[in-house]
């Protein structure tokens, strides 16, 4: 594979070059893992910046229909729209989020936005890395906006929060006691919440989520990164198209008073200070699975521990030594 | 300190060798971590086993009434319980579960139970080794029964689920279109379902959750450690302790029944294969935070990163080429 040319097919907006290099980064073979290397330190030398946009939500709130709508107003305005996904239960279930275009229909066939669904992968540093270098090519490819679509689940709202710019809340209208249903690490990470389905019969139902929401949020301390009034809840209904443009202008002044302030930049430092250290991490942690004596004295000693001839502590230490 | 002096008294049922030997374990200093190694060697010489129950559920559902009146109930039965805490949230917050014993107060002050509260902590490895070995502690203490207890957020159920040889997950009545904010994979993990505060008003709607979640346990796979009819959603009021002697008496039986079929004795070795690999893991990646060159060279290669010198995957590459 010619990495100069498929760098520059990407950096012309070429999306399938752009797809092809994706599906590199995601190979774990080693000639492949030397080429995206490559790939990615070229397309290094001429920086282009996106708005990456994290959004997290429970399947059921309406996250597809959200992106389509937002998507389509977005490429209506004359940008260029990328779709990842952040899915690290597709390794359990062997399925993934956004696996299915056709929930995007519409988008998809948009040529200013390019689609990718989640891989499955076996771990969630795979994930990590995987989505942050295709976020990379994005950005080489001179998209916009990059949204960046997780599950309601655990660690990976962390892992997106790294990775984005701004961060979005998708809700279901909702009784008044679900309120502490959302983790309030996830709520503590949004820039806005946003209520979906604020349209027919669920309209006053989310109208009083979004005040219940705007009151809990005022309950938490202002953030050094957040001007006056942020973060915010807001309805929006994604079926009817309303709200998303009031929203996208609330994204707007949100990330222009961050530039401004110097937090937009210091944010990024920081992911790519997170970033290193998390492949430093990997990296030395690679040699336990990679075939080789370690792989085999652990694969000994854990044979060991499960037969209770060895306590955990003392075959780690054993390892350990030995390493 | 003298180590076979502190495994004997613990051995012999000293509640407060127990404690202090869980503080020593919790310690990170260098000498206190060596004197918990050998302490716990000590103590394995003589292997005691208790029935570990991890118990999950988001704050609101009632776990401390429900703990204090299950406790109470097996101490009846003339059985020893201990009590801990995971609680990885708790660097954050400052805070810890279980940080108020008056939350347990009868319980606390019976002579046959122990409580411990979860300690601030820095990381979820650092909480999952202290839990390990604090239930270590707890077994060679000789209670019959240790329940742990997690709040429902992120990685903390997996870290007690690969503790227990048992795990309840503890939920309140709710509305039929709760059900799915319960995350799948807490429910996959979940041998029994306990729907608390089935009293009073709340009944109708507790009764109602039951059979909601009794259905979506239906729709699950059945897993090979489960004999028919497992898992199951049971009503319980902590309250008026009313379910808790047909919980318990479940809870036997399923037990019973991994026993019987080697489905016990492989947990519990496989649970020690992968403490054994985390205590590896955390092993090797220590090199990173303890004082010291690579330390220094990782500050170092931090900073070109966010000063954007430096992609973060040239700078991993280079310091892990040094390792």
């Amino acid at each position: 594979m010619d990495v100069t040319d498929l760098a520059s097919r990407i950096a012309s907006g070429d999306r399938r070059a752009l797809a092809r290099a994706i599906t590199l980064v995601e190979s774990q073979r080693a000639d492949h893992r030397e080429q995206a290397l490559a790939l990615l330190n070229d397309l290094a030398r001429h920086p282009r910046q996106a708005l990456r946009i994290g959004l997290s939500g429970t399947p059921g709130v309406g996250k597809s229909t959200f992106i389509e709508t937002f998507g389509l107003m977005l490429v209506g305005l004359g940008l260029r729209v990328a779709v990842l996904a952040v899915d690290p239960s597709s390794a359990r279930s062997g399925g993934s989020i956004l696996g299915d275009k056709t929930r995007m229909e519409r988008l998809s066939r948009e040529p200013r936005a390019f689609i990718r669904p989640s891989p499955s992968q076996t771990h969630l540093g795979g994930v990590a890395r995987r989505t942050r270098e295709a976020v990379a090519l994005c950005e080489a490819a001179g998209f916009d906006v990059i949204l960046i679509e997780t599950v309601g689940v655990g660690q990976s709202e962390t892992v997106v929060a790294q990775l984005c710019d701004l961060f979005l809340l998708l809700l279901a209208p909702a009784g008044g006691d679900e309120l502490q249903g959302v983790k309030r690490g996830i709520m503590e990470m949004a820039d806005l919440i946003l209520v979906n389905k604020a349209d027919g019969d669920l309209k006053p139902a989310a109208m009083r989520t979004v005040s219940d929401y705007a009151g809990a949020l005022r309950l938490l301390r202002r953030r050094p990164q957040d001007p006056e009034g942020f973060p915010k809840a807001l309805p929006v209904s994604a079926l009817e198209d309303t709200g998303l443009a009031p929203a996208w202008t609330e994204m707007q002044t949100l990330i222009g008073w961050r530039r401004d302030h110097g937090h937009f930049a210091r944010r990024r430092a920081e992911q790519a200070r997170h970033w290193f250290e998390e492949e430093v991490r990997q990296g030395l942690l690679a040699v336990l699975t990679r075939p080789g004596p370690v792989r085999e004295t652990m694969a000994r000693l854990g044979d060991a521990v499960t037969q209770g001839t060895l306590t955990p502590e003392a075959a780690a230490a054993e390892l350990l030594a030995q390493l």
